[in-house]
């Protein structure tokens, strides 16, 4: 069946039994013109949106169409972990061709629920309608964080630690491996790219403890990381041997003879958490994410004067500038 | 210049420019990686989201890029005032070709800024991206209602008075002028169409007046009535005569030879309000609304019971079943 011929009306109230839910906050959910939420008292609300384009952001073929609703979930609420922000609500629109398969639309949308549902988000909203070509996504998520308590990325301070959660370069290992055809080895990598985990609990413990900065790596380490010194006015000096990569990245890269340190310091998509701290509070804030979470939580460098600029530490021990190659989604479809 | 030359980072820092605006309920804006809000104590949070898309909800030559910026933050806006909520926030996600000039973007922009800074809507976020192919535009609005008073589409009781504001099938009119190629006249038709505004206003006076149910007209008024019908689980016995229409479209009518009742009736993208109201409370709300407004507000039918079915009152005093046409955006690219 396709979604031309099943016809809009058809599609809504699929979807709107798909994502039916109850929430005690959510007193108005999908189906009337608006949703009407609850914010607890002494909390403020965290939004953020994301627009997910096909041939732009992702290719059918890289994923299953459940893998993709669990991404394009987990890249807003990773935006939201990364203010240490609880995620509540999520609105999904959807625009495809109409010669869509239906089938394709609801394990999409299996997917998306599936992480929600795990995650405790409440699909309160959203939108769909044909498109000219290709699939297009724009997920909307909400939630809450207690008054004041947001974490920014401009908070870091000389002398902060740097950390990061989880294994950097998999996701752009995944996305080389697609690229060139190479699907038969080394899943935990091409899982990377597929099915990213928002690191909420990360996030929230982060800010618990006291981190002073943060932001989620989407556009690769070096770029995320001048994010926060530009907003901090701070520079940074990060230790090569110190980043964290998977086994199995490592063994990749040997296999294709990827260039490794460009996929570690440049890659996207992680979704990884990028934090600061005030040193004391590193083997602290360690401890208490290692009993919640097998996910390893990884101090890379040191929160420098503005005028040390951002530099990295090599494997010699020679110092040079951490340079980025900022992503432009306007020449990926070249 | 295009887009696609400008690249994506400088595209950002422009519409960021743009759309800094400080206020107090927005302590974190645009920049981060989610905005961060505050809700009034004692109300809710009201939000809702759409997706436009070029070449099935408008076509570039319809209208100015800056009446589009206008339109697609008012269509939000609107779903918002038919809860009888105060919009306050709005989230802009663009995806657009390469190839797309740099100027129309910003055009489009200003329209949307211009609406934004009318009705005090602060943009606390969006996304920017390329598309294969067609200007896609996705907008998020959130705003806030006194705790437990949102107008549902669920709340009409027999007896009530049916009301709709403004003038009906101007957009429709509009529509077909555009699809016409006829542009020469009736220049308030094309308006329309081309920049809509959601009426808030009436929206909450209208729930602080004691509005039962509401819902804006983005269908047609046979379709959104029958919404309210649905929801309300009742009838509803509607005048022809009463149906307010401008004078400048009955002359169009008579012009062109447009078949009126079906435009009146079907014609979606009004976004007028329509709304249930016990008839005690109608004249007081209009005498009101009067004192506020050029927007007229018009009795145009009675909340009946549920046997009774949707049923329409001709201009010869006959009466029948209101059947409606509902639309579907898989469609109309054929």
């Amino acid at each position: 069946m396709l979604v031309g011929d099943l016809g809009e009306e058809a599609l809504l109230k699929e979807l709107r039994s798909l994502f039916a839910a109850a929430a005690p906050d959510v007193p108005v959910g999908i189906g009337d013109d608006a949703a009407v939420i609850e914010v607890p008292p002494g909390t403020q609300g965290v939004w953020s949106t994301d627009l997910l384009v096909e041939s732009i952001h992702f290719e059918r073929g890289w994923q299953t169409p459940r893998q993709l609703g669990h991404k394009c979930l987990a890249v807003n609420l990773s935006d939201l972990a990364s203010m240490g922000a609880t995620p509540r609500f999520a609105l999904l629109s959807i625009a495809c061709p109409r010669d869509t398969l239906f089938d394709y639309l609801t394990e999409f949308c299996y997917g998306f629920r599936d992480l929600a549902a795990k995650e405790n988000i409440c699909v309160i909203g959203g939108d769909t309608t044909g498109s000219a070509k290709g699939l297009i996504i724009s997920v909307t998520a909400g939630g809450n964080v207690p008054m004041g308590a947001s974490i920014l990325r401009s908070g870091a301070a000389v002398g902060d630690t740097i950390l990061v959660s989880g294994y950097l370069g998999g996701a752009a290992g995944g996305l080389r491996m697609m690229l060139d055809g190479n699907e038969e080895k080394f899943p935990e990598i091409l899982n990377s790219l597929r099915e990213p985990w928002p690191r909420i609990d990360i996030g929230k413990t982060a800010r618990e403890q006291g981190a002073t900065s943060m932001t989620d790596i989407s556009d690769g380490l070096a770029s995320d990381l001048r994010h926060i010194c530009e907003e901090s006015s701070v520079g940074a000096n990060i230790e090569l041997n110190l980043l964290p990569v998977s086994a199995e990245f490592e063994r990749a890269c040997q296999y294709y003879g990827w260039d490794r340190e460009k996929m570690i310091l440049t890659g996207g998509e992680d979704y990884e958490l990028l934090f600061t701290l005030p040193g004391g509070k590193v083997k602290d804030l360690q401890k208490e994410i290692k009993k919640r979470s097998a996910v390893p939580l990884t101090a890379i460098g040191e929160i420098m004067p503005l005028d040390f600029g951002i530099r990295l530490v090599d494997s010699d021990g020679g110092s040079r500038a951490l340079t980025d190659h900022g992503f432009n989604h306007f020449l990926t479809n070249e």
